[in-house]
């Protein structure tokens, strides 16, 4: 299984006005799709976040990877993950960078590309289904969960690029039940993941309500402002939804640092609320564990195998955190098939990883789709384990050749979510933390 | 690659009169050896502690396990190993009873014999060395320490069947001395572990410093009585070892619980001597690292694949106490070649675990080794990853069948060192803690 070729591609994926604390998506989103190819000409691939400077740093690992055993190069590399991450913890979160952005975890990102296409090439030169490379699935089917924007009108892409606007605007309660609705009723979602932090927090708060009349205690809310909020108001929130976001649910990075979050949790158990914090701004990674776990900031780490270090390092995560009594769920970013069947495997083969994952897959549309065959089925919310080797999907060329095209022309080369908020909506928007 | 097969093999190794604070080793000691066989007629093979309860434990388990995909098989059982243990942290230690008959984590035991049995025959199977399979060999070359022990005169066995005493009697710190530069001299080991608890402490620490005089300070001690000792008699031992013990080595296991070992870490750190404490003992399970983190009372965790679940559990532990700033080395037992190549493997996808790993491999003989092949080869204190799939040993039928031979006409059931040294040394001896 020696290495002898890698290809990088960056490619642009059409991606609707989504909104968030950190601004707004652009009309492209960038991905980074890894090929790895064997001496006996298996491929094994995988997918992570775009932009010029994720594909620099594959290229400056060539000389590592090719002419390596791919069942020997994750720990040859080992020193990438295993070094101490820099800086403190508020200056290694995801406070003040959107995810694929943040320096303090370009090495974890890297080697987690590189991990997920070595796991790709084994188990299709052996045969192997990657979760069963991993000791095997503890489940067949993964819950995802319906990841709910404020979002303007538009379907992403531009010009006579754009594609159809499929979820319509949603900026009020209203329209997100409606768009809730929809996308339950197309994929089957039995959990609901709300990207707050976007508006007042009393719209939001009345969001989860009506999403609470539409749908029943059934299916469960998790709420997430990116850190939008004060610790006062990361309270009050908890308290006025004390009943919408437990049981199954929960509050995801309501305020920043560590500190912050360590105090919404104080004070939301003194008035009696057990709702878990989840992160993965506080937290993202293993070095933030420590004082997480002494400080009681967060109750769930939020796992992901694009900035943890791969789906081993997932695997140890999940261990870590039964061991100190976190729960686990699974971030997502905008992603294709191979994103999302890393993620499948992932969570197959994390058997502490209960909660249903996060995905925007719903956000993307089968015009960009760069898996052979399309688009990758959901049944009953859930993305089920195929009988294939490695991840189970292969590229489409045709697909990926395009998707390349669109790099090419978009000019977008890193992820800004600030300034495409100042460019179609506001231009005098400033990301301003708390905003509330 | 179904398993369509399970052998359970109980055999009995000779075992030289060697003592620690739980009294005193049997002529023979137990060993099972276990092969699961797939479909293709390819056998993975495992070796762990012995005696009738763990075969029975297997047998109990084999309707889950015929039927079953190897590469499926460590997740289908992980409930085994996922459920926190019960118990008190004092309960579940090692404290009351030796390796292989503490009830608290028999669930770990079966799971890990299972596990590493399966990984022996997917590596077969597929033609990869398991610790390939893992995610890649951080290191070729694992280290492993001269294991010395107080011991009788002796080469274990019995009758027609009693063994050289290749060591001969070694019950005073020049005894221990002599033992250490035989072995070293004949194995190329780097590092000492000291199994105390057993003589007066002022011998005890006599011996430390003679073996320090003979071998220098680069060769570092690790000291282990096995909790013989009060709190009181442990943080004398740590100060009067302060330049022996640290630096390399480690006290380990000094004194009984987890508040014995925090408040004898408490007091080293106190008069400042930085001596870390490691365990066995006090931390036998994930379970238990919660509380060691919070009162600081282990610095070191004595991993061994065959008591935590395998391999992978392996791997999670040395990520988890990397995270916490925990150092990790590993256990042993009385063992034969197969368990030494599990060892062997565990270390080399371990990243973490960096102290040179224990072994008794020493005090057993070529005439019990049931390895195809005879002994594995040390070459300067280490063990070499083969260039073979799996584990990279396979069984001698005939000595298989010798040990199993051995099991019956032994009468040995189960481990039992206070027994054996009321039978040997003194009807009146009992094990009592602190003793010193």
């Amino acid at each position: 299984m020696q290495i002898v070729a890698m290809q990088v591609h960056s490619i642009a994926v059409a991606d609707p006005p989504l909104r968030s604390s950190y601004g707004l998506h652009a009309p492209y989103g960038l991905r980074t799709i890894i090929e790895l190819t064997s001496e006996d000409g298996v491929t094994g691939i995988s997918e992570t976040h775009g932009g010029d400077a994720i594909a620099q740093g594959l290229e400056a690992m060539r000389s590592q990877i090719v002419g390596c055993n791919a069942s020997r190069l994750a720990a040859k590399l080992i020193p990438m993950i295993e070094g101490e991450p820099e800086g403190t913890n508020l200056e290694r979160s995801q406070t003040f960078h959107v995810p694929g952005e943040n320096p303090f975890d370009a090495s974890q990102r890297l080697y987690s590309a590189v991990e997920i296409a070595c796991l790709d090439l084994i188990g299709k030169s052996l045969g192997q289904p990657v979760c069963d490379l991993l000791g095997g699935r503890v489940r067949d089917a993964i819950p995802f969960s319906a990841y709910l924007f404020y979002k303007h009108a538009g379907g992403g892409g531009e010009d006579s690029d754009a594609r159809a606007d499929e979820y319509g605007e949603a900026l009020t309660p209203q329209g997100l039940v409606a768009q809730a609705s929809q996308m339950i009723a197309k994929y089957g979602f039995r959990d609901i993941k709300f990207k707050a932090g976007v508006l007042d927090p009393e719209i939001e708060m009345e969001s989860v309500c009506q999403l609470r009349a539409a749908f029943g205690p059934g299916v469960p809310v998790r709420m997430d402002p990116n850190c939008a909020w004060s610790v006062e108001t990361s309270v009050c929130v908890g308290k006025t939804l004390a009943a919408e976001l437990n049981h199954g649910g929960y509050l995801e990075d309501p305020t920043a640092s560590m500190e912050g979050m360590a105090a919404v949790r104080s004070q939301l158990l003194g008035a009696g609320i057990e709702t878990p914090l989840a992160s993965n701004v506080a937290v993202t990674s293993f070095a933030d564990l420590p004082e997480a776990v002494k400080t009681d900031a967060v109750q769930i780490v939020l796992s992901d195998p694009h900035y943890w270090g791969g789906l081993r390092q997932t695997q140890h995560l999940g261990k870590l955190c039964r061991s100190f009594g976190l729960g686990i769920s699974m971030h997502s970013n905008t992603h294709l098939g191979v994103s999302l069947m890393a993620m499948t495997h992932a969570a197959a083969a994390t058997p502490h990883l209960s909660y249903a994952c996060d995905t925007h897959y719903p956000w993307q549309s089968e015009q960009d789709e760069v898996v052979l065959g399309g688009r990758i089925p959901f049944v009953d919310g859930c993305v089920h384990i195929p009988e294939k080797p490695g991840l189970g999907v292969e590229l489409d060329r045709d697909q990926l050749a395009r998707g390349r095209e669109r790099y090419a022309k978009c000019g977008y080369r890193k992820r800004d979510d600030e300034t495409e908020m100042r460019k179609h909506i506001d231009p005098n928007w400033r990301r301003t933390l708390p905003r509330w």
